[in-house]
């Protein structure tokens, strides 16, 4: 990234997320004009709505009628249809998008960029799946293909919250360039969206893709008809096994990042008000289901917490450690009728539910 | 504690969470004959209903009509109002009182009890300050008065779903007597009633404590039309303090603790359904005072959150340390109106929002 001259960003994606984003950044370019390009570019995948673009419509009525309707976003923030003409000069690239595009997004990308361009990955997507049985983080998947640095931004940040200035934290992962952590933080803070940063990259968004898995079987519990204290008891097994998985995964991680928002608060916000919990309440009170659950109450959006269930039980039944994980496992096995839903208890019941020694041992010193 | 012989056991108190303890305990005791007596009993505050004294109720019909009614007591649970009589050969103790009467209660029972007798406290009760500004536990002073050991036992559990065998867990803490470890999850653990074990009691005690504080701000935001971002937040951030006032107070805690059922799991159980979350919400919602919320929503239960506010932030005052806790602060001074709700957010951005580098450093080995 060059340390000279005003920093250009780029917003790829324009859902519920990207807007809210976006209206920060634009905020923020507006308040720190001798760091930033006021102007941010906000890349829509471009769609018709009621025979208007919505490129036209954001850039005329200043609002993203279809994603976020009711909010301003502020005049600087402008949608561009043209992937490569809103990101060729672009110095910081904010990756907004549902995790199927990146690939896609990243080819057309490739060899078009300036050279040290900065990537902030806001995606909780899922892994995929490496032939040696390891698992690929979105990030990574972005910088192998376009050989650039990423970080990433995560915490309990259900978007129509954000942008109703409700009070809220994010955790932002930058392995790299501490110098440029104040700009980072300048670009993302806001009075009522709190930032904090760390180089424990990897756990981050870790924790981003695994509470999807918890929050399902948060959503059957809610189905299943149990209170409060079932609920406590799926957050804290899953949170257990979420530290137990990245330490298996991407060792070194700092145990304090599981305190941030990215860990513990976005664990809760999603198990209790996130689209996963919903769909997996509604999936044990109806006999429909996760794609017909899907159309009819996220106008056909998609839930991360079933494939990535899948994905990470596939990945642990290869290593032989699935047993060491039984509540991702039930979610897996409940998702593909293997476990009838009234058996979680059960399988509950057969959680470790401590760290081990061997993890850590330290006490306060 | 006796080695030979069946232990007794005298659960002292009769409330919600008493009953719904006694119903598990009854249980137990029944299942295990070679290693308790089987009758079970129980100290019951003597009141008229409709007439009838509550121990002729229970000891006839086997339900606590009033504090839990309509779940059936196994038969060997029996109730007694005259406290001596219900106490004066037990091996074990189980308090589950309001934390009002531990004092006088403990003072009736001195010098009266078996040797060797041993104590689990349930009372998530409040910090008795000294008058050397540290903070002094409900089990220090069973302890102080009737010179017994006193493990405890916190965990998300709200009563009613417990009674209503709904999976939950528990943390059962007990510096000594490891060889009576197994005993006491006999005692205490059921299929949907999980219990683990630590010997960090202070812990786990003042987990119970602290989490009423923290629910109490996370009610507030409930009041004040908040969403689950910042309810993740106030969790999170609470959850902090709550570490670092252990800390500050009870050295040598095991960070392990703090993701037991008694940290982590309670504090979502009680930001989400406890009832100074309940009464926290009303007290923003209306002109009413505490008192009034408590008998008007309670039935003049008393709820833990308020004095606890107050308590550790006198004790915090005089150690030139409430500056460190903006979230416990924050509470106290909307109780007394010195800080108006509104502002809750504002205090919420000054909270540190990390565990301090002194605190731990260490990576995952």
């Amino acid at each position: 990234m060059e340390e000279e001259g005003r920093k250009k960003i780029t917003v790829i994606g324009s859902g519920n997320w990207g807007s809210a984003i976006s209206l920060i950044i634009g905020n923020n370019t507006n308040n720190y004009k001798d760091i930033f390009e006021s102007q941010v570019r906000m890349w829509v995948h471009e769609e018709l709505i009621d025979g208007r673009k919505l490129t036209e419509i954001i850039n005329t009525k200043h609002e993203n009628i279809k994603y976020l309707p009711g909010k301003k976003l502020p005049d600087n923030v402008i949608a561009i249809a043209d992937l490569l003409a809103a990101c060729h000069d672009a110095d910081i690239l904010v990756f907004v998008i549902p995790h199927q595009f990146v690939e896609n997004v990243c080819k057309q990308l490739k060899g078009q960029l300036k050279k040290n361009v900065l990537a902030v990955s806001l995606i909780k997507g899922f892994l995929i799946e490496r032939t040696d049985g390891t698992v690929k983080l979105i990030t990574e998947k972005i910088q192998e293909i376009l050989g650039i640095s990423t970080a990433v931004l995560m915490g309990a940040n259900l978007a129509s919250e954000v942008a109703n200035n409700q009070f809220c934290e994010a955790t932002l992962g930058c392995k790299q360039f501490k110098n440029q952590w104040p700009m980072l933080k300048k670009l993302f803070e806001s009075d009522t969206f709190r930032i904090n940063l760390t180089e424990d990259a990897n756990t981050v968004e870790l924790c981003g893709v695994l509470k999807n898995v918890v929050a399902c079987a948060a959503g059957f519990a809610d189905g299943l008809g149990y209170g409060y204290n079932t609920k406590a008891a799926i957050i804290r097994l899953g949170f257990i096994e979420i530290i137990l998985f990245v330490e298996l995964f991407y060792r070194g991680s700092d145990i304090r990042t599981f305190f941030e928002s990215c860990g513990i608060a976005d664990l809760i916000a999603t198990c209790n008000g996130g689209r996963n919990r919903k769909i997996c309440e509604a999936f044990i009170k109806t006999n429909k289901t996760v794609r017909e659950l899907e159309i009819e109450l996220l106008n056909g959006q998609r839930v991360e917490g079933p494939p990535t269930a899948e994905a990470i039980c596939v990945i642990l039944k290869k290593r032989n450690m699935l047993m060491r994980f039984p509540l991702f496992a039930a979610v897996d096995e409940i998702f593909r009728q293997k476990l009838p839903p009234q058996l979680l208890a059960t399988r509950l019941r057969e959680c470790k539910g401590f760290l081990p020694n061997y993890w850590i041992n330290t006490n306060i010193q």
